[in-house]
């Protein structure tokens, strides 16, 4: 056999070297064309097809490319072996996913978790990340810096100093792909056996993960201020972890002069750091903002970590800690050896964003949306002021409300659902040996529901609750 | 003041209704528009300015959006109190960079990390990105599965099977952003103290990583087949580290009986394990391709981690881990409250690489150009075959020179750097307290250079090592 017998479909918007390429290869896969098998000229080839001599030409070089064949100089083109060639049979069903169990989704989802979807600057996304990949920058897709891209750290330092009084050099700043992901860095850098102090309720993940890492937690507490320092000072902690500027998740924040005794108490040991989770700092409605802990420290004690998945997505996963300069030292020996966990072409989409002034108008358009249904949510849970306490307004995207006339947590989250809304509780927020509260508390987060949404589901609890 | 006195460009780039938005944002800013004024209404805006009506609503809408300006219903747009809303200066030099030690560049760098980036596949991605970015399907940003998309387990799922071997459902799938990631989330899940089996020389960042979080590490001695599980029985090691396919740095690859003696090693205590690391089985020249470990386990011990950093570009953070199952609960109590470290659009666009056919045809490329270039050097370092032994050869993107005449290490890396090309000593890859080498050996990656660069390089060491 000299020639390919290969039908073309000029009409299809597959190329026709394309058409070519496939089916030799084909072939060869199937045997048909056995090894050592020679293929007819390009140029014959190309008669017998009546296709141009080019297009056989590029459906041969693919061919040789990916190592189907390979060209012997003056004898032409012969069928290598097969033996490690890939063939990867694609899924007859790209969009199948794994059947997993189907949860019942409310109609009305109080998650604290939440972030206003809607207003997700697609456009801007798009165009930042079709700009990124159109520059052919081979760089890009090199392994980069394992704290990130110094642009972009370069880029968050100017960010924090203005927008949370962080004070930072960028070679300060570790990226990774999440908060969690920081937190386990710091775990790897301390080593195990550290002695950290957490409020409670907390961030149940970071306790679960510092325990995970054989740590010990001192729990300590808290009152309207936050963590209590004077008891702080009772235990042997080295380590503070606190969230002053909204604590998770009771929402308090705390003012300036609990943040100097706290400061006051690391500088009092050597090796005492505070570990500033300002998850999400961004969003505050009433009164001045406050500046970061970080912002106060002058004796270089505080570990500062903020993320972009509250502010912009959940599944951006860039977050960005501040070490301070007296643990660069243990970084370089102990944690720059981990990989960035960031992609270099999602550094460069966020330091776009932000350079380009997106992020600004993003913050103010988010603010101003979570305002408006923060003072919305106010006004309607109004309606429950005789058996509710509202606490952790003004700031976040969540508030708490407490039921002051014995109503149980789980009777008041399983009502609610049986009004189609989900209500969380507080309790699960609980952790060591810490007493559990008298009161039974729920969180409700807003941030993804619509002002018209917001009074439905209010409308719905108070069917739940008052009736 | 009833009017705003904007001059407009009509010939600029930027939209009126902006310009509009800019000039009134920047008047509020700066004090110009105290709080509570009254703006002009849109008509006599728009007349004065001679612009549409539509252009100024536009240019309002923007600013209400973002909290700098109120409607008030019958009265008009008021300034709003500036208090919280964000105003963030965005670099004078977006491109300024942190000065950071510049390394001098050896014109040929034989590093063991390099991937050819030239044959990144840049349309394809870039297609796949786009796609994925225009559906403006928001669930793409909302936080996602900790172990991943179920979608691209899936599709990992069959890739395993076909390429590796590997047996796996997707449940018992995890994704990870980088190999040093899965495995600090394993070391995360078994908690600390562990004592865990290793080559040396081997892995460094592994190493590290498990030393670093209070693990015990045990050196077990290799022989040309692996390590050698008899000396591995003697410790009491209750994981073994291993990399079967291809031995980082030493190349070795294990035999497929070797494979079943550290099987049955795993089988005879109750909670021993091996993580096989498979980073960069992907390529062979040479003899049939093995299977992976994994798939001759019969007993539930293998814990698989693979990478596509290394198949298609280190800066591409996916890494994925296949959990035996009876360490499913483990996961589900101790290793699911980490956040999936992925963006859901890397794991979109990998799932359509996967899907599409791509990562196929780029495999067999890759496969074709690393053999051509791993052919050239082989034939190129015969010139040295008096003073040095070749091995590590037949896979992977790197070889060993080991000198047999005498020269150091240090000698051969200095007078390699002499003539402009960085070599690697072997000794940087002994952990603990193993021998180190009596002969002085070197690594040569071959991944990033051009069949000519690896001409030109070894008459280089031609010169630096023969004369």
């Amino acid at each position: 056999m000299n020639e390919l017998t290969i039908s073309l479909d000029a009409s299809s918007s597959v190329p026709l070297y394309e058409q070519i390429y496939k089916y030799i290869k084909k072939d060869i896969q199937d045997g048909g064309l056995p090894f050592k098998k020679r293929l007819p000229s390009t140029r014959k080839l190309a008669k017998f097809l009546q296709v141009s001599r080019t297009t056989v030409d590029m459906a041969y070089e693919q061919l040789v490319s990916e190592g189907y064949i390979e060209a012997v100089p003056c004898k032409g083109f012969f069928v290598c072996e097969l033996e490690g060639i890939y063939r990867l049979e694609t899924s007859r069903s790209p969009g199948r996913t794994v059947l997993e169990p189907e949860k019942a989704m409310p109609e009305y989802d109080f998650s604290p978790h939440g972030v206003d979807l809607n207003s997700f600057p697609h456009n801007a996304w798009r165009k930042l990340s079709k700009d990124i990949l159109l520059e052919e920058n081979q760089l890009l897709f090199q392994l980069g810096d394992p704290q990130g891209e110094p642009e972009l750290r370069n880029t968050i330092a100017e960010y924090l100093h203005q927008a949370r009084g962080v004070s930072a050099q960028p070679e300060q700043i570790v990226l990774g792909a999440g908060n969690d992901f920081l937190l386990l860095l710091l775990c790897s850098m301390f080593g195990t056996g550290k002695k950290i102090a957490m409020e409670s309720p907390t961030y149940r993940k970071a306790y679960n993960l510092f325990c995970n890492l054989s740590n010990q937690v001192r729990i300590v507490e808290m009152d309207n201020s936050g963590m209590l320092v004077d008891r702080l000072a009772l235990t042997d902690a080295e380590i503070a972890y606190v969230m002053p500027s909204h604590q998770y998740p009771l929402g308090t924040v705390m003012p300036v002069k609990r943040r100097m005794q706290l400061l006051a108490w690391a500088c009092q040991g050597s090796d005492r750091f505070i570990i500033e989770d300002d998850y999400d700092s961004e969003f505050r409605y009433k009164g001045k903002p406050i500046p970061a802990l970080q912002g106060y420290d002058r004796d270089d004690r505080v570990i500062y970590i903020g993320t972009f998945s509250k502010s912009i997505a959940p599944a951006i996963r860039v977050s960005y800690m501040v070490l301070p300069k007296r643990l660069m030292e243990l970084y370089y020996s102990r944690g720059r050896n981990i990989s960035c966990t960031v992609s270099r072409v999602d550094q460069r989409i966020i330091a776009g964003f932000l350079n380009g002034g997106y992020y600004e108008r993003h913050l103010n358009k988010m603010r101003a949306v979570y305002k408006s249904r923060h003072d919305v949510l106010l006004e309607e849970l109004k309606a429950f002021r005789k058996i509710c306490r509202v606490s952790g307004e003004h700031a976040g995207v969540h508030v708490l409300l407490t039921f002051t006339g014995g109503m149980t947590e789980t009777e008041a989250i399983r009502r609610a659902a049986e009004e189609g809304v989900a209500v969380y509780g507080l309790s699960e927020y609980f952790v060591g040996e810490a007493k559990q509260p008298e009161a039974a508390t729920v969180i409700l987060g807003y941030a993804n529901l619509s002002e018209t949404a917001i009074r439905n589901a209010v409308q719905r609890l108070k069917r739940a609750w008052l009736s």
